[in-house]
């Protein structure tokens, strides 16, 4: 098989300031850039990956793959790879498309597990500020002048919000799907009894992997239609082997088991809580909303989501209109929930393709 | 002070099969009467609590605890004090009512901490079926011929129900409230991840009590309205100091860990696995319901609930009309959610006393 890619790269940031005015000494930005960036540098698209994300956006990563980070089949091929490529929708023949791992992640970025490695101080408490500024000095590092968008699912769409809103002259147009304008309580609620899992799970050797299982599965019942949920179960071989004490007797419960476990394949307990602990400490400013007085966004909701509902797509939309941007929301029919973007890609090709190609007025 | 009750007693079972056909020897089950049985033994009404509730069903029980089981000031006064007692709306100057702990409880009657401090086998798991036939035995016991109703919210109205269609020539009357007629997934999912916490803390010591609070807040988020729950989260003081090291930043936090290690003092983990998995593996046998056909039900719903949504009283009254039962459906406009039944006593009122006292046809 011919290798079609090896486009991943480390950005070094000798010195990086925190929000909280901390500062990190040579870290690495793990990143993939698709495409070519124009001479007059506009015509870049940068992209916030999801919770557990990667910068391994599209393409094939099989033989690329460093073995000393986590890793499962899921890894091989990007994770958006139906959405970016050449006459893609976010079309690679045209754009320079750029993903970064998030700072305190584990695909590669600096985070709590290269701390832990070297045995310096435990790694710091970040925000997504930290991750947003990490990928504004990778892109001028690039040499981009200004973000023809920035896009991002899930609370890479809070990401992308903020980040248009804090460098809005960086940014021309906004695509968040399936995301919103702030944490929710139920998704509060969701955070908290994860972390809380992962505290109690913080000393464990033997089973330090079964508290990052629960945490996932905390997290995957938001993720996708509970109708869907048992519909797949049936699917899927039950358990037969004494698990949690011959609790488990549905298959769903085996499904949810198997989610849990699998991600731990390709995941650490430590980047999952630094990037919770980002998401439960969002707090976007809506005063700075009205930087992006104006501009054009494109809002993308599922109506079985049931991680960021629609309800908070439309009360964003609601605000950014208040701010006299130019948004268009569309709300697609799926049973798919939250993990649409990663599923459906046929949903969404018509909107961000028009979306991307219209030029602004 | 003078003290109102001391009706707090054992009924003794030497050799009880459970459903599995496993035999318990000498078993005890804790309860609660109040008011007289009637000469002919059909003025009786049975309760059964919910998940976490206890026999301690009305009246100060302040004097009367029993310092070796769990306990706080929660359990000071009946949790439905306010719903039985002498011209109450079930009405013990009428009525002879009794509740007792379920069989795998931590308040009295024999449960996993009884056969931990006796060494002997682990305590078995045991199902609905087996906490009603402990009951049934009880009623026996205590003279009853004939319920005039039987009651239970929550998970209790699920035993009420599985109790009617199991024993329909005992049972005129059926009140099932906030409950339903089977385990939805989402009941499913957060009761595994119940199950699953406690597994991981079975070898707890220091911080044994930790697993249950989280196992708690599980469950909490469902009982009460999340719009409620910003609203109380606010009335709370917040934590100052370093929890989770450090993670919890808002009151919302602050009030789902202080709900979870409050209920810790009244609970213990064992218990509390033993119950979740009878509720897990309740499949109710519709063919069955047959049995109750022409009864009258009383169906409460809350349309705030979202542990027992407002659709699973409806789906129960459908199922239960198919098999010719006499069904009375309420809906209640509230914010309390799920909890309701313990804390607006004015809504049931009406509806519940009017039920019985109605006349049969």
């Amino acid at each position: 098989m011919k290798v079609q890619n090896n486009n991943i790269s480390k950005f070094q940031i000798p010195h990086f300031q925190l929000d909280s005015g901390e500062v990190l000494e040579d870290i690495e930005v793990a990143y993939t850039t698709y495409g070519q960036l124009s001479p007059s540098g506009d015509n870049a698209i940068l992209i916030f990956h999801a919770l557990t994300g990667s910068h391994l956006l599209a393409g094939n990563y099989e033989q690329f793959h460093d073995k000393t980070l986590p890793w499962n089949e899921e890894l091989e091929i990007g994770w958006w790879d139906d959405f970016v490529g050449p006459e893609k929708m976010i079309d690679t023949n045209k754009y320079f498309v750029v993903c970064a791992n998030y700072l305190g992640g584990c695909y590669g970025s600096t985070g709590p597990n290269n701390y832990q490695m070297s045995g310096e101080q435990n790694f710091p408490e970040i925000t997504f500020i930290d991750i947003e500024n990490t990928q504004k000095q990778l892109l001028d590092h690039l040499g981009v002048k200004v973000l023809h968008a920035v896009v991002g699912p899930s609370i890479g769409g809070l990401m992308a919000l903020e980040f248009a809103a804090r460098f809005p002259n960086f940014v021309n147009k906004i695509i968040s799907i399936s995301s919103g304008l702030k944490v929710s309580t139920l998704q509060l609620l969701h955070n908290l009894e994860q972390a809380y899992v992962l505290n109690l799970g913080s000393n464990s050797i033997e089973r330090k992997k079964d508290y990052l299982a629960l945490a996932r599965m905390v997290a995957h019942k938001t993720y996708i239609s509970l109708e869907l949920l048992s519909k797949r179960a049936k699917d899927e071989t039950e358990y037969t082997e004494d698990y949690l004490d011959n609790f488990i007797k549905t298959s769903e419960e085996s499904y949810m088991i198997h989610q849990g476990e699998k991600f731990t394949e390709r995941f650490t307990n430590e980047s999952y809580l630094s990037i919770i602990r980002g998401w439960q400490n969002f707090r976007l400013d809506e005063s700075i909303l009205q930087n992006i007085s104006s501009k054009d966004v494109l809002i993308l909701s599922v109506d079985s989501d049931v991680c960021f509902y629609p309800e908070q797509q439309i009360n964003l939309a609601n605000v950014l209109k208040e701010q006299n941007c130019n948004v268009q929301i569309e709300h697609f029919v799926s049973e798919k929930g939250h993990d649409s973007f990663l599923l459906e890609p046929s949903l969404y090709e018509s909107p961000i393709k028009n979306f991307l190609n219209v030029r602004e007025n």
